[in-house]
């Protein structure tokens, strides 16, 4: 059997092992390799870590014998050894996950001082003061990140030493003083540990390799792992490396650089740096740090030196690099290289420089936009370095951020906003009610309701920030008043969202607008040329909201909802009529004042979207929706149609639903009252007609809504077919028009191969889909769901990435099915999952021809689908 | 290419071929092959009518000339012509589909006469009045059936004619008065059909036959195959058959009867006759017809041949026959027989006694007993012949007749019942707030829901007659009013309900009490010993239930649902007490208080099920469900609690939801309050240990409800076996404990292995599994559901019969993956299919252990169980 390796010199590992040597050691391996000057060191594998916690906190066999034997290969390339009191080596410790983590340990310097050893460091710096604080840096270190003792123990005996001795500065302490404290630290670690400190490097150095394996499973870690859905299977891998010092006088030195602007993407190196100083206190902030371009003032050569290997390196991993460095004595070393972290707007100039620079191509550059960064550039944010007092949490139901007075009704919404105050719509949960006050808000935010619902989903297609089902939120309608712990707040108060966090945070925040610019284009282009067939289509309901979408690239629209045309002041009121009607003759009456209405929304979408198709799904919602609830309201419905209040009531009460969502809507309610499915199947096709005699393409296709059994779509495709065909007469021409259905009932699923021999298209309806397949109201399952996400009893909430182990299975037999029967049946998503790009994906790789999402969404999405073209094919 | 033969003389079929020849023309061929006098005659087929139905109603080919050869066959056989004026053959007309179904054209009797052969008639029967009074029939049959035209139009022109001849009763007219009629007769058949009536009589057959063939799709017909699931790809036959005449004097006379009592089932002749008549004569109750014993006195010899043809034909078809016969001057002649229809109770003994007589075996008594007539016989009924003056009409929701005076709240309901009133419980719909009411009053009557809202339900659970969802009763809470149409009905008036055929009744009818006789044990025992292995449980929640249950023969518990528990007055406080606590520690107090009432039920329970497995579901409704919603009630809950009302307003308020039934509820629940799960463990686990030392033999199986993701059962899974574990230590003591999940999430079904590998056991919930994978509102669906199932948009209710086509898939699918990875996975279904015979032959397909259904359904579902295992296995 061949021994397992379970350490590997700098020299022998590379940085595609990452998940070996996690991606500090790799990327130190591969510096290494490409003889970049790096101290020496040593990685202990991920494999390791991995058995250590499987044994019960064994180190597997024959590891230690290997640390062991890297540790003197190690000593011999430094010519020093470890615990040597005349010339002792010094190492740090650092973990290294295969993706960076913070929450474990980190990091432990100086190891191998005792109080031997440190008295050798200070002869041979000559600099006792160096080598005692060096020594107490370490016991500090040892102490908190090993021993876990807190770090306030330490740092009131510093502040009762400077009292004592009667000094103010950490850096006015002497020698003297950092040997007395260092013994100090010591009595504190026994104390609190149980036992003595371990003066033996080699059991320093045993103590914080079991230390960083440790950390792996603290509930720092963990938690930080379930909130970054990051596995738990990886592992931590640990570098041992030997120390060099950039706090040895004026010829050394530490800094952090990026190799271009992480702000801005501008080529130019990017960084701070301090002289005669520690990495710690650069992040200690002590001291203020110089600008990296200062170092040429310092030292020409090694500045030179190091714009060169930050070139090097840039060129060698094709990306922006985040690197690390210390100059000890006049010599540069690298202690870390990493992709950097940028701002969406960085990102993209990043990529297309590069391109420009001939360092990735155009494809590189696609896939390597982040699609959610990408939509961050299309809302306000908050302004950066802004203080965010965060009031409460809730879902990022809408991205950008939102500042206004608080206001607890749409009518107060609308009142204000046109007195030109800029408002935030509070409610419990919104409904389409609230429409009107929803469009004159800066931002809604919600105590209930998850992100599909009400408020998020039409947020979303307005292009305006929510943050829904903020749970911590209470609120009194009564009183017009807003608790939030202790806070109470009123109309009027100053609130800030940000949709993109989820936060609700207190007052006016500063914000920066939108930064679009010409890169962000040139990516879309790219995007578009690199994928050709597979389409974006989006999810709108007004001329406007497709005029929006087709700027941004839609290629059509996949789900018109017609019953939001029908909220507009003059037009409930006829749905009303409708709804209220007593005989048949008297609800035509109100369908054929309501034809124009939406003939007129139609035609102004066809024109929007000349050439393009058009999905227009039929009515959906149940009545009631269209009726008023409250006892005020009611009153005055009855009066203007004439009609006894108890009469109204009687009938508002009777539409009432237990669990509206599973009711007496969509198609059910278009073959109970078929006229409905008339009306609006004459509009929809007189309009098209309209159109194609004025030389507009108009692609329209009717799409059937909660189909569960065949004779649901069959029923009312012969209706509209009678409709399309004498509207066709009427008007002397014909345009072509699909008939097709949304999927999304289970059972739709289920018998598809049924529903497709009748049906010209599939659209799925994943939201729904995905409420009945769970069981999850999306207005109820903010009370469970974020904590099913964090607990990992889901991996991800249904509602904003497609469940593929669940839903994706339906789906996947829904199409199979239904090409059996018609292998050319066109298919495509309407839910709110078209603009989500792990979701895109799943959609990419069922050979659907298009996914749809809201305006705001279509770019992101045209990304998404790119990548996933570009990933599949290359 | 052999040419089909689309006519059978009535020597050439037999019995088996109903699907060709239709039931009436198969029974005539077998009886004219079994010898017994049946007037010649012969089938036209169904694939004639088929033929002529699909090809714009033109005969198929060939057909005609068929029907001309045997009818010259006939000829030949009665020495008679058709259209002879001497001596016509006169020949009748019959409709005969596959399976009998009214709404068709019937018959036409005497087609052969006009104006010509009704004078040979006359002359050779020497009876002109006779041969007269037929050809006006004749006339009056053909105009209505035929040609479409009222009956009332010849009705007027008889009365108009007796006026004006001075005479009363049809009998006092003569034949010049006949003959004066038949002309009138044909004067309004050629001013109302537009053409004069055929006096040829093949032309007369010709149109007879088409108008057979056309009434299979006329509009009653239609209508009475949707009402009775019939297909409407059967089509009919038609039987042409000649003549015989029960009225040529006192040895002629026509009778109908049964081999044996059809309402008790007695092995005696019963029927009934009239001497001097034709068949309609009988139907139209002019005359008192004679009992059928009677005909002895008559002619011995013809009523010793027709007992004789009677036994003969019973003994033939191994089932009770219903006969038509006529006497033609002395000389018998059988018309028709069939299976006869009879009461449930007759239905049992006649099967019963059939296997004493040796006529059948066990296996065929046991699988001829009708599921449905048996469950009948369970409840008490609207006593036969009583005036049924039909309000409305609901669903059947649970069986049985009620009868008491109506009120409108459950408080009412049961002040009233304890003073001894018989009362209805009339609600919109039923909540759990209402059990109280439910349990005080005889039936409970709603306006709204369907076959599994919370009435039906409940009303099963309790064995009460329960209409529901009869939705043109209107009901005015604030007036305490019920409106249907134009009648009000208030509180105190009498009413009465059928829960068996959803009727609701004017008054209080008389009632039957349930006939429960010997012989319905004997049917049960049989089934029980035929079908080893296939159990029925009953979803039982209180030991009395449990007990009532193991009478009818239930083998244990498939649900026991624990919420129904904690609405005892005393229970639902401390209930209110958890859900209202603002610590933990409060509501572990809260449950403490609790768990001994959960365990005294348990302690029942398995006291009951002794021996037998108790499968019991942990707490399944969301919380809201316990508080109360009104002001007034929320005041009074504010002020025991020593709270704030507005406090508890807005803890009521934040715990509604917008759809229930997809909310926080079931393992949701449970995984947000792990400590509910935990007292409920701890309750059933202390009550099975407490038994066990008792000797009483307690089976718990703990059954966590709405699990969709493999995790909420793992989590759970491991919170009770540690509450198991503790159990078992301090009682000193273990029993066996399964711990398993309902399937009612379609996304339990689709990841079914990944579950099935931590689960003991399975168990459908398809009450919610149907909500779901439709996506109806069980509450809800009562606005379209009767009229999909009546337009056939649906086949069946699917909360009544188990939906195959889709619901079944993902049950299939389940089953499957979960025995992929558990081959020996206990499988049951515990939602309300477990008590429908075609759900219960579907589950014994997929080899379910067991089905478990209300107890009042127990004895049905074991037949029907028995049934499916005779069927499949013989």
């Amino acid at each position: 059997m061949k021994t397992q390796k379970f350490v590997y010199d700098f020299s022998q590992g590379e940085a595609s092992q990452k998940s070996l040597l996690g991606g500090k050691g790799a990327n130190l391996c591969e510096m290494t390799r490409m003889e970049i000057p790096v101290p020496p060191g040593f990685v202990v594998t991920t494999d390791a870590c991995h058995a250590f916690l499987d044994n019960e906190k064994q180190f597997p066999a024959g590891m230690w014998a290997e640390v062991e034997k890297h540790l003197k290969t190690l000593e011999k390339t430094m010519g020093k050894t470890l615990g040597d009191p005349k010339d002792p080596l010094l190492v740090s410790i650092r973990s290294g996950a295969p993706i960076s983590m913070p929450g474990m340990m980190d990091t432990v310097l100086n190891l191998g001082l005792n109080d031997k050893t440190v008295e050798g460091l200070a002869k041979i710096t000559d600099n006792p003061t160096f080598a005692y604080d060096s020594y107490r840096r370490f016991l500090q270190m040892f102490a908190n990140v090993v021993l876990g003792l807190e770090g306030s123990l330490f740092e009131k005996a510093i502040t009762a030493h400077k009292k004592k001795v009667g000094k103010k500065e950490d850096t006015d302490l002497s020698a003297d003083d950092w040997k007395v404290l260092a013994e100090e630290f010591q009595t504190i670690i026994k104390k609190e540990s149980g036992a003595p400190f371990p003066q033996e490097p080699e059991k320093q150095l045993e103590r914080s390799v079991r230390a960083v394996f440790e950390s792996w499973l603290n509930p720092r870690a963990i938690r930080y792992r379930r909130i970054n859905r990051i596995s738990d299977d990886l592992g931590t891998a640990v570098n041992v490396q030997a120390m060099v010092f950039g706090n040895m006088g004026d010829q050394s030195g530490t800094g952090v650089a990026f190799t271009r602007n992480p702000s801005t993407g501008e080529k130019k190196l990017f960084g701070e740096f301090l002289l005669n100083a520690q990495g710690e206190d650069v992040v200690a902030g002590i001291r203020t740090p110089r600008d990296i371009q200062e170092l040429d003032n310092v030292s020409s050569k090694v500045f030179a030196q190091f714009k060169d290997i930050a070139e090097k390196l840039e060129t060698h991993f094709h990306d922006m690099q985040d690197l690390e460095f210390t100059i000890q004595q006049g010599k540069l070393f690298l202690l870390q290289t990493r992709t950097g972290k940028r701002s969406a707007a960085a990102d993209l100039k990043i990529a297309i420089d590069m391109v420009e620079e001939g360092l990735i191509d155009k494809k590189e550059a696609v896939l390597r936009v982040s699609p959610d960064s990408l939509d961050k550039l299309l809302h306000p944010q908050i302004a950066p370095g802004v203080k965010r007092d965060v009031l409460a949490k809730g879902l990022p139901a809408s991205p950008g951020a939102a500042v206004g007075q608080i206001v607890f009704t749409a009518d107060r919404a609308e009142s204000l906003a046109a007195k030109g105050k800029k408002v935030i719509l509070v409610r419990h949960e919104t409904s389409p009610d609230d429409i009107h006050g929803m469009f004159a808000a800066e931002g809604i935010l919600t105590s209930c309701g998850g992100m599909t619902s009400h408020a998020a989903v039409v947020a979303r297609g307005m292009g305006k920030p929510c943050v829904a089902g903020a749970g911590s939120i209470s609120i009194d309608e009564d009183t017009g008043k807003m608790t939030i712990g202790k806070d109470t707040f009123s109309e009027g108060d100053d609130l800030t969202l940000d949709g993109a966090s989820g936060e609700v945070l207190r007052g006016a925040c500063k914000t920066k607008k939108p930064t679009l610019s010409g890169n962000f284009q040139t990516i879309l282009d790219w995007a578009e040329e690199l994928t050709p067939s597979f389409r974006v289509r989006t999810n709108a309901d007004t001329p406007d909201d497709s005029a929006k979408a087709r700027e941004f690239g839609a290629k059509g629209i996949g789900l018109c909802r017609t019953e939001h045309m029908f909220f507009a002041p003059e037009r409930i009121r006829v749905v009303q009529e409708m709804i209220l009607s007593q005989t048949e003759k008297q609800r035509e009456k109100a369908l054929a004042k309501l034809l124009p209405f939406q003939k007129e929304d139609f035609i102004g979408i066809f024109n929007a979207m000349d050439g393009l198709p058009v999905t227009i799904r039929l009515l959906d919602p149940p009545l009631h929706e269209f009726l008023p609830h409250e006892k005020k309201d009611i009153a005055e419905l009855a009066q203007s149609f004439d009609l006894k209040e108890s009469e109204v009531r009687s009938l508002v009460s009777s539409l009432q639903e237990q669990n509206p969502m599973l009711g007496h809507r969509g198609c059910r309610l278009l073959i109970t009252h078929p006229e409905v499915a008339r009306m609006q199947a004459r509009a929809i096709v007189e309009a098209a007609c309209e159109c194609h005699k004025k030389g507009i393409k108009a692609l329209p296709e009717i799409m059937i809504p909660l189909v569960g059994a065949v004779a649901e779509f069959t029923v009312l495709r012969e209706e509209i077919e009678q409709v399309v065909d004498s509207v066709f007469a009427e008007q002397k021409t014909t345009v072509p028009v699909k008939i097709g259905t949304m999927i999304e009932i289970p059972r739709a699923c289920l018998i598809a191969d049924k529903i497709a021999e009748h049906a010209d298209f599939f659209s799925f309806g994943t939201n729904d889909l995905t409420q009945m397949t769970f069981g999850y109201s999306r207005d109820d399952a903010g009370k469970f769901l974020p904590y099913y996400v964090s607990e990992r009893i889901l991996s991800d909430d249904p509602f904003q990435t497609l469940d593929q182990e669940g839903v994706g299975q339906l789906i996947v037999q829904a199409v199979e099915k239904a090409r059996t029967v018609k292998p050319d049946l066109k298919i495509g998503i309407c839910g709110e999952h078209g603009g989500d790009p792990s979701s895109i994906e799943f959609c990419f790789h069922q050979d659907f021809q298009y996914v749809s999402c809201s305006p705001f969404r279509v770019p992101v999405a045209r990304v998404a689908a790119a990548q996933s073209h570009l990933r599949k094919f290359g």
